[in-house]
């Protein structure tokens, strides 16, 4: 029996979701994954993913690897899964993986982008995927921001909760803001991600960008290593996974601890 | 006591709405709509769509009108709406109008937009303002197709309900189709839509992309005058009311029949 090792390309609307992650009690991506892939793949399988999302957060790139002694041939994998799926789920790409490939582990860089509204109403069409900000915002001073916080550094000062033994030093190597009318675009690129890091990025430029705060105190943010001199949690609804980078190769990357 | 008379341009969300029009049961645009100009304006209203759209239908921008005798600020107008209008419709403007400005009859050209997702798979997170289709589409060839059905012509083919007496002559100043990626977006620009219009001229342009039917199909069709040759009505999400206009002066145009 050959068991292969399956690499699955998802996207998802996060709002009827409480999250990626299965719980005892309500709606999750990973338990109708499961499911869909159990009705498909005729036997129990369990799904790695490359990172959690969090209730209400979307995904046009987040990645699941299975291990499944199915002989279903890998072509048959995306029409058999969106026909039992949800609509609120849909399976992109699959593709077969060498043995060893592991959705979280080898997670390279991931892109998240956060889309934002701004002017005089929030758009009903939009509501879902946007968060809206009615306040005027000084873009020109979030991206000086956004060039401060990229590159290494320790961001414990926006993660949602300390773990204290293990490190909260990150590599952004992209955090940029593009401008449509009156749509804000957050592209942020990075190794890893701490738990709400990318939310937690955009409520303080958010607050640099309305003038609430100068980016001399963005600096004292980022060097205090304190969640509570950080802005507020930005809301899940903005926030999407786009996509999650892998070796080009069959070897394995070093893992981050 | 001053009856101002006041245009407001909205956007809403069709998805949970049974369309525009009031109905003894179930929830509608106008129903929400004038429910909240009554809490606003502290009287009861009645309002004038440029058009209604159908259960699932949305809308970035369709006009109404509304004479009132508050007193309330034209520029009040979109913050105190949309304090208290549910988070699927808002109001994107307001202006005073002349007196005789009727949102119907001053109507000259309307644009809609119906967007078509192609591709393996339909998108999650576009799923509510999109139509899928599964199949491959020849769009040059529905490029001719939609070049045949522009300029004026007794459209009887493409709506829904015949009614003897009323004329089925239209114009379509433009239909274009333009693609991105696996979206499609037809864009159709007219003096005025019979009922269903765009949907069954949507639905036949598809059988044309699918091969299913031929130009010369087409012209048929066009020329036969009869709903049962025309293809199926595309549903309902794909299509949004885009915007109206008027003329620019405030003398109203001549009527159309």
């Amino acid at each position: 029996m050959t068991v292969r090792n399956i690499k699955l390309t998802l996207e998802y609307d996060g709002t009827n979701f409480l999250g990626f992650q299965r719980q005892k009690r309500g709606r999750t991506v990973q338990a109708e994954l499961e499911k869909a892939l159990q009705r498909v793949l005729q036997e129990k399988v369990k799904l790695i993913p490359a990172g959690r999302t969090d209730s209400g957060v979307h995904a046009r790139g987040q990645v699941i690897s299975v291990k499944t002694s199915s002989r279903l041939p890998v072509t048959r994998f995306v029409p058999a899964l969106n026909r039992v799926l949800p609509k609120d789920i849909a399976i992109k790409r699959a593709a077969r993986v060498s043995d060893d490939f592991h959705a979280r582990y080898w997670a390279q860089r991931k892109i998240y982008r956060y889309h934002i509204l701004t002017g005089a109403y929030h758009s009903p069409i939009e509501r879902r995927t946007t968060t809206y900000c009615p306040y005027a915002l000084n873009v020109t001073l979030m991206r000086k921001g956004a060039k401060l916080l990229t590159g290494t550094h320790d961001f414990r000062s926006f993660q949602a909760r300390a773990i204290d033994d293990k490190s909260t030093v990150r590599t952004i190597y992209r955090l940029s803001i593009s401008q449509k009318g009156r749509e804000l675009f957050f592209t942020v690129e990075g190794n890893g991600f701490l738990y709400n890091m990318v939310r937690n990025l955009v409520g303080t430029l958010l607050l640099l960008g309305r003038g609430k705060i100068t980016l001399s105190d963005l600096r004292k943010i980022l060097s205090g290593r304190d969640r509570r001199l950080a802005g507020p949690t930005a809301p899940p609804q903005g926030l999407s996974l786009e996509k999650v980078f892998y070796p080009r190769s069959g070897a394995a990357p070093k893992r981050r601890k």
